[in-house]
């Protein structure tokens, strides 16, 4: 069992990793704005956002719509509108991990029990209402770029190494790091979830060790899957519960590769959802 | 029939006023970092986020928690995760009004047919998946500093001069307009929604003309409720559909306005929900 | 255009040829009652209950349960309960579908307005919450018995008829007729709906001439999928539309075939939703 | 502890004193019909059913509906329809609880562990999946017509006893009891679930020594609220878990009280739904 990160920001704390960004970072950050641009990050919310065969998907329904008023709805005052409400898993498209979403050893970040998630109350501890916004210096690694990484290859600490040295700077603290595997741009037509490229635990742990504040990547789990055997989401167990590193899936980053810029103000901010263990979010680069 | 900003930005614009959000405009906004402070400004989202009593709430399920491993759950490599779905109205909370939400006279903003948005669709045009993220320059307007703000109250296009003269800017071209009207604070258990003070038509269109990218309020309508007589949600009426300006409601400002800030960064960035006609919305003041 | 049961049992009727079991028809069905059998009709209802490929299915989640006690949840006065919410499209599994559920020219059966149904209220008429729980006599048509369906096959006038004579009555005024097809009895693994064997348009009015008040079998739609070219839904169109005769879809018939029985009490009770367009239901047969 | 019934059909039984209903209590309940007709004892299901303050009521949603033909929807060989999807809790209106609703001591009916109802499976014994339809002879206790019982007033054996004087008839093995309290009756606008009359311990347990099949009642808890100090659900505890007799709630029992029949065919039919906890159901009485 590790724990690196446990106490380091104090035995009540809920933020783990996203403590490194502090004023001088977010400062710093901000300066990196030069050409006035918002990048976004997000796949479409829809019943079509991709999921795993054996999960539900989005669901969308219109409460009030055009049609009601083409079918003779009144409209006092002249007042016309239309309202929706959505069925959402919250680990869906781009997303955010609270880290209450992944542990083991009946313990969370920083040690609070398993036990305090519950179906009565979500997570007592960790929950992604707690996370509060993000905003830091994104250090886009463009491993695709680099080398072709295959469905089920691993992403290596050598290869992170490798997109610094082409992106021109090191991720450190409080960096919100995003790897571009190539996953997501070669999906099209019914999306397997069985296979994708993703990061090696070495990758994840010297991602770790550098201080970083989140990482993020253009696939679904950010390691790579199949898992090595013997194991399940074992960069899941160690950098959400041991580090409390949020991880950020689905990303969509060719748009932002695009641009050709490696570093920029970045900006996520999940739903305060009290207990939540995640939140679709809309993540932006801004140039 | 009125229709300020239509064909402004072309026949197929939908995203209406955040037009007036240019890279200078972003590059200004990005200036204005500079103690290295995030404030969020949204309300926590739960069964208890407050709702008009017709309307439904959120719901919030576990899929998979950690009473599962208490109650003798596998635990396949170690691997524990809890996983979430709510039901989600779109309107709830701190959230985004797109520009496919309030119309009159059959036409959405730049002349798109109401009856563009369907149940079996949603709204193919101006839904909250066109709107894409927002950063620019917020402008707090704290008229609940400057003079108390009944319930069912009037906020003038005077009020709002008398608050923009106290922050020692004018709202223009492409900012984020927040003003505090004091509602949100004074709630306090069972919140009634059927009188709140708010912008009146001449107060809207103030801001309209003066080009801002989006109005925000810390209220539920931005508007007064109730609505002057013979008409309904009259602002909502002019600022989104004629003018194409997105409505941020439900915000907490409380936070933001002790910090003595009155403009900074300001991002907001909706779920691309296709179709959808709002988004639930964490904003944030960088400060 | 046709409308052979329009204001047959007046202009406000929303039962249609429910309305021919009348107190002869149920004290008949119930001297049926032989045997002290009850037989249920129903496929089990979960998130695996099939559903064609562009649907959503059913999701259920648990608001209370054994792990939450597991966890440590607290039990007053000793007392612990488990409580759960379902999203449950209507028309899945074993389901009615209500006679506003399938129309044309705008019109639904006894000539209500289509635009009565809308996102805002549901159906103004023919809704399921109008139609009541049936009893009545169920006749069972073994078709499948009689010569093997393929997917796509049409199930004749013809058909009936000797199903009719080797189960030895002949369907009449206020049966409910209960078609094996032997279609669902066949699925393994995922199911395909795009080829099922099912009722021609003349099957179906040979029934409805005859008076039946319902009209179930062991498939999906009734009818034969694909339908005859040009035509969609040809059979719901007659039958609901025309006739006002509810539809029983996704029957679980072997179990009640294998009970060499024909003629039976038969119960079905949709749950009365307002405004519904259909219900999951439990038919049983009483023998 | 106490666990009745607990063995008495076999180690792995999940019925419960739903068994005391056998061919010849079927045979018999069927007699009972000689006036053909059907009364649905069930309450409309709608976002306005009753529900206590703290809980979630029903959503519905249309997918389709005829405004979107009215807004210009296609209609492919002239076929128009309309389907809908409900947010359903599984215990609501009028509904039936699973045996594995309710339990103490950790286990449930028959010594089944509570721990396996878990969120990610639900009830893996004694759910609503595995009750199956129910048909037998229901007998009506009609309290209210005795003697006005306010709310949190105790019905008593006594006062059953009466009732079962007054109804010419005794329950006895297999029965399905239907007591009016007359609660929902004087019900209108919000109703409080603060306080309701219901059963005492001793009546609850004067029905199961009777070898009843099921108990039901036109209130929301069958037990008199607010419970005997230092008491949380007595009646449940003991009827669902030591008993297994399943509880009918929230009956609408005066149209049957009308006829002045007190014994009749009754038939509940739950939707099977794996590993519920409950169903909404349409019980009926045959007459």
């Amino acid at each position: 069992m590790s724990q690196e990160n446990w106490n380091r920001w104090g035995a009540g704390d809920e933020r783990g990793a996203l403590n490194h960004i502090g004023a001088d970072e977010i400062k710093h950050a901000a300066g990196l704005v030069r050409d006035g641009i918002v990048v976004s990050l997000a796949q479409p919310l829809s019943p079509r956002t991709p999921v795993p065969a054996h999960r539900a998907g989005v669901q969308h329904f219109m409460g009030r719509d055009g049609g009601d008023y083409a079918a003779g709805g009144r409209r006092p005052g002249g007042f016309q509108f239309a309202e929706d409400t959505m069925v959402l898993p919250l680990h869906i498209g781009t997303h955010i991990d609270a880290l209450c979403h992944a542990w083991y050893d009946d313990q969370l970040y920083n040690g609070f029990p398993g036990t305090g998630t519950r179906s009565t109350t979500g997570a007592a501890r960790c929950g992604i209402g707690t996370m509060g916004p993000i905003a830091g210096r994104g250090v886009l690694l463009d491993v695709a770029a680099l080398k072709p990484v295959p469905d089920g290859g691993s992403i290596t600490r050598a290869d992170l190494e490798a997109a610094a040295r082409a992106a021109g700077t090191v991720p450190g603290k409080g960096d919100i790091v995003l790897i571009r595997t190539g996953w997501f741009e070669r999906q099209s037509g019914t999306v397997s979830f069985d296979a994708e490229p993703g990061l090696d635990v070495e990758a994840g742990l010297w991602l770790a060790g550098r201080g970083v504040a989140a990482v993020g990547a253009d696939n679904f789990a950010i390691e790579a899957i199949p898992f090595p055997a013997g194991t399940v989401f074992p960069v899941h167990q160690r950098l959400i519960r041991d580090f409390g590193i949020p991880l950020i899936e689905g990303l969509v980053l060719k748009p932002l590769a695009e641009t050709g810029r490696s570093s920029f103000l970045f900006t996520a901010a999940p739903l305060p959802v009290t207990g939540g263990t995640g939140s679709p979010i809309t993540p932006m680069a801004i140039l």
